[in-house]
């Protein structure tokens, strides 16, 4: 691995292999003091996000190495005037590794390809957040012991959260997995994640409602309801409360189950859940900084291309996703990939016609 | 000590024990230099406050520890949509001490109840600030050798000022100390302040002018006026004169007297005072720094929580001052402590109905 | 060398001295990993620059030292109601170098007064800029083996460079070097620079096409043409062509010149041109943090002065530049240095009356 764009770019032998070295830091953290050392990450956030940031900086800083870079464009003057390539160019001739949040699609995968130290996505629009979903495998793996063969609940907004889909499609890399998709049939899992389930056979079964599905989970995943998202606001005001886990509700789940949740919450965990031994949001966050110690470990330690390979010149946009970096970087590539037979942008994934 | 709250909080024993580290660092800061090693401080300033953010990283980065955090609430998206509780479980998660900075009275307190690691008030509201007390008797302890015994002068507005009223409650864990308390009849220390210091049979002298009382001086620490707090704008201007320390009044001092200062200075030195070898207010700051080092030493090495204790869960604020952190995050627990027999909020202090 | 305020003050084998180093950081990065371990560097950036802070934060983590600061005024309230001196004062009590970047002119000089420790200018307004100095003449040293001797092309707008015309003072200390000035008319070098030429016997020819001119450069040194700088609008868009540097122009240029330019580019410089191999202004940027790396492994390093000698107190500004620091500073010196026997400020160095 040279970049980290996207989880799925991941065979389940690297992630393997990543969940070990993280597995051999959270045994030894003393040990990994100096893994580091001397090397500097670059952490480039174009938008807020502090929980992403702490944790990558964090990371970084455990491991004996330093960071620089913005938590949010108003603090930088580098997106003003200046192309994303010029912008990488420069950092990359700074850093070790380059850490990246964008709202722009497409935008970690743009930069890969003129920087001279690997590129990690933490997270660009609504596209991607591989990170996000390498803590949430190293809290279950860690907890748990195994990924293969749990039943997963999901539950809350099924429909828009970024999160959920990205752990659907890891969790397709593992064996026998039962998943429980639990939410309101406004916000169910979109039709292309159920072909992409049903196409990589996984079991699944969507309810609306989540206390009768409780006692047979081993995961469940919270998320939050955002009241926008309803098109009828009395709809959302019916419903908010099956999807809230409560201190009851957790009486008939397993005692091992875990309550996860990407967090920040809102109220779709009650306070009183905080102290049961199974909710394990917190720590999972505390999960999330070790699994990108991991990734930085080796990231940060690949040596440096004097002189990336030159890609082709682009002149005109080919995608026609508006939030696609391509859309305002018209140098870039027009490069093209397949999913699933259909030709997409090879930035952010969007079908192209 | 597992966190540093109030400064009333230390014993005199352990207040030894602290500027002992201190004189320690300052006689060999080269030895310090791996206190730290690996250990990471969180610095969260939900206010801007330079000097007070810059001197806790300082601190910090000379113990060979490091530092991830924020300088105010708009570089940092936390804030938003989420309780303090959240937070500190979230950044002590990360950390190994968090340094807290806040407009509302008792977050400090508050988020020591859930943190995994020691937190340290750098300041809650108008509330507390230790580590400016920690300061301030570093200075005198390193200059004069002690602090029993001395002759303190307090100038200006000694009605509103935190640092003031904090230092004079520090003081009472010593001996006989006279102090003058000079400033304005409209700015004099409020009742329940003369009441402390009755109480701790503190001997102390009001007067309305500084120079009449200057020669008796060992330390004089200068406050700022600030105009708006004059009800009267005229009876500002013909007081200001009086409360500003020129080199004039100090031909009449003691050789070895202190010119203090908590900075920012506006004009109540003047700039010619800079160069007396009196005037220690810029040491002050630098000795600032090398008490934070003493304190950090020590915290940041304490072991983690892995489970903090669990408190109970507050449903209504019981506490009616309206800038007490309780009156903004519901699940605090109702602690009650007395002050002096009477019952008190034990986040912010303020006396209950 | 106890700070570097202008590149001016550097004799040429100060200079040579400080290449020295950068070469061996260059050839030998791990040698100089600890270089200024235990050392803490005040990065003041009272106006933005994104590319200069980061290349002095990392040239300053990659010798093992650490940073803190403010990137910007809007995240500091330092600026607010304290001078220059005390803030200094200040942050000289923490730091061991500090690193300065103002809008004001001299501000870097003014600092340098008070400062317990080194002082580095990291541009003041429209006057100084030194590192940047020192990034040019480090690649053009590394690359091309030498200065003296070279024929180099400054092609742009000649009349508004800060860049441009500290590079050419800069060159003053070489033998034998031979100027094309490349600019429309109405941006052309201005006439004090032409009088600083020749008092230096510099050798320069003005002309005002890039084409004639390109085969006969070692180095060719773009600026960026902004619109608004032309009186008439239309004479902008009849030049702007002429000033573009496109792979076709580059085929009639020696095979070793350099392609040099301040960054971040706008389109001057067309983006087929990165990719051949005397495109060099990304690599610029990198040999600029080696330069940093080698004024600060010296700087931070020197000994810290308890007390800076005093200097007189001022009352009114001598200065008319409205520019200048001296103008909201009153208590700074009365200071004067001759220029060219001419009576100048010695902040911002205009000439007095």
């Amino acid at each position: 691995m040279r970049h980290l764009i996207d989880f799925g770019d991941l065979s389940r032998r690297e992630w393997e292999s990543l969940y070990a070295r993280a597995s051999r830091i959270m045994d030894n953290p003393a040990g990994f003091i100096d893994a580091c050392r001397g090397r500097v990450m670059a952490s480039l956030f174009y938008e807020p996000s502090t929980r992403t940031n702490f944790s990558f900086q964090t990371a970084m800083l455990r491991l004996g190495g330093t960071v620089f870079g913005f938590a949010d464009p108003s603090s930088s003057s580098v997106a003003k005037g200046e192309t994303l390539k010029d912008t990488v160019k420069m950092v990359s001739g700074y850093a070790d590794v380059v850490v990246m949040r964008t709202p722009w699609e497409g935008a970690a995968k743009a930069a890969s390809l003129y920087s001279h130290v690997p590129v990690v996505n933490a997270g660009d629009g609504g596209h991607m957040h591989p990170t996000q979903t390498t803590a949430d495998l190293t809290t279950i793996t860690r907890l748990l012991g195994r990924v293969d063969g749990l039943s997963v609940g999901l539950c809350g907004d099924l429909k828009n959260g970024r999160t959920v889909h990205s752990l659907i499609k890891a969790l397709a890399k593992f064996e026998n997995i039962q998943f429980f998709l639990i939410s309101p049939r406004e916000l169910a899992v979109p039709d292309y994640m159920r072909a992409f389930m049903r196409e990589n056979n996984m079991r699944f079964t969507a309810v609306t409602g989540l206390e009768a599905v409780i006692p047979q989970l081993d995961v469940l995943y919270m998320t939050r309801i955002q009241r926008e998202r309803f098109v009828d606001p009395l709809e959302y005001e019916r419903n908010k409360g099956v999807y809230i886990l409560t201190r009851r509700k957790l009486d008939r789940a397993k005692e091992h189950m875990l309550v996860m949740h990407p967090l920040p919450r809102v109220d779709e965990i009650t306070v009183d859940v905080d102290d049961d031994p199974r909710a394990v949001y917190f720590e999972q966050a505390r999960y999330g900084m070790f699994a990108r110690m991991a990734l930085l470990a080796d990231l940060a330690n690949q040596p440096r291309l004097d002189r990336p390979q030159a890609v082709e010149i682009g002149t005109t946009p080919v995608c026609r996703n508006p939030r696609c970096i391509t859309r305002t970087e018209y140098y870039l590539p027009p490069l093209v990939k397949k999913n699933g037979g259909v030709d997409c942008c090879a930035f952010c994934d969007a079908a192209l016609d």
